[in-house]
């Protein structure tokens, strides 16, 4: 038989952001701790993920569907945020400076890794704006090529409709070095300039 | 009901070297992967931790008891490395350059830490030299002041068996910088030079 670290180092490899001398540290924690911290680590994982789902009107993870947003009269529902993943309206709702409603995309166009319009849940966008209150679509894609090629797609799709459709600014991040910044982003610094 | 996600990100916090947003970025993973992906990391993780168990001669991991190190009658019987984890023999054996039999003490001596020699498996290893062919114990504990106290601290028990005992060498690094090592390392380094 294989070797058991080896085994278990293996499975945390394929996890986003795990090297190899990291896998073969988790599999020996997984190893040598208490079975009990590692049946607790385990079924945690297990059964959060049997009770998350996703909220059937804005894409986004939640416990319950419809998610607390969705469901909140509260907030505002004459905006609504696009963003491609769960972690962005979580990001979103951080900033505490958005108050209206999400649309989770789970993606973004590109058409090299065969993501066209059929796979994102934009026909889901569509049905959902023609029979709300939306005035304003903000589109918070990332500000990458697929991001902004998705942007442009659907601001195309949603304008003839009367609705405002408007864009996360491109700018320098707060604490950033405008010596350090890369010529795209200060680009874009300069383009969304403001009056002070 | 508490967020999925940071209930799982709570869990991943825990593991050696995952911080805050790691640990997010985990749980992200395992919601929004494929049910079969998630079972298989799970079920992967507690099948191999069940399959493995402690040699009960050397103490390190292992999926059979003896461990295939133990239980290898062509490795050299007449020589004994003392370690403190089971990545230590790892490591040890990934450098190819020693081919006798180990012993895993399962921490160093830490008295702050409440950890004396009863909590080690120094006991395990005075009676396994007794009744053994070992000539020379090579005591490879990390070269930390707990590693140093318990090598200093065997070597005042099994010197007077007339067993020899060995510390391995302080020195540079492969790769190292005179430059930037720091000033204990670059003693030990003085210290153990050899004619060349």
């Amino acid at each position: 038989m294989k070797d058991a670290v080896e085994i278990i180092a293996e499975q945390f490899r394929r996890l986003p952001g795990i090297g190899i001398k990291s896998a073969r540290r988790l599999a020996y924690f997984m190893l040598e701790r208490p079975q009990e911290d590692v049946d607790t680590f385990l079924n945690t994982i297990k059964e959060a993920r049997a009770h998350s789902c996703y909220c059937s009107i804005c894409g986004n993870l939640s416990t319950s569907d419809p998610c607390p947003i969705c469901s909140d009269d509260s907030r505002d529902q004459h905006t609504l945020c696009v963003v491609e993943q769960p972690p962005d309206v979580q990001a979103m709702e951080k900033s505490q400076e958005y108050h209206g409603l999400y649309h989770v995309l789970h993606g973004a166009l590109s058409p090299l890794d065969g993501i066209g319009p059929e796979q994102l849940r934009i026909k889901e966008l569509l049905h959902r704006l023609e029979s709300s209150q939306v005035k304003e679509v903000i589109i918070a894609t990332d500000p990458d090529t697929e991001g902004e090629a998705t942007a442009y797609y659907l601001s195309r799709l949603i304008k003839p409709s009367g609705i405002k459709v408007t864009r996360i600014a491109r700018g320098l991040p707060a604490g950033g070095d405008i010596g350090y910044a890369d010529s795209i982003t200060l680009a874009g610094a300069v383009q969304n300039r403001k009056e002070i």
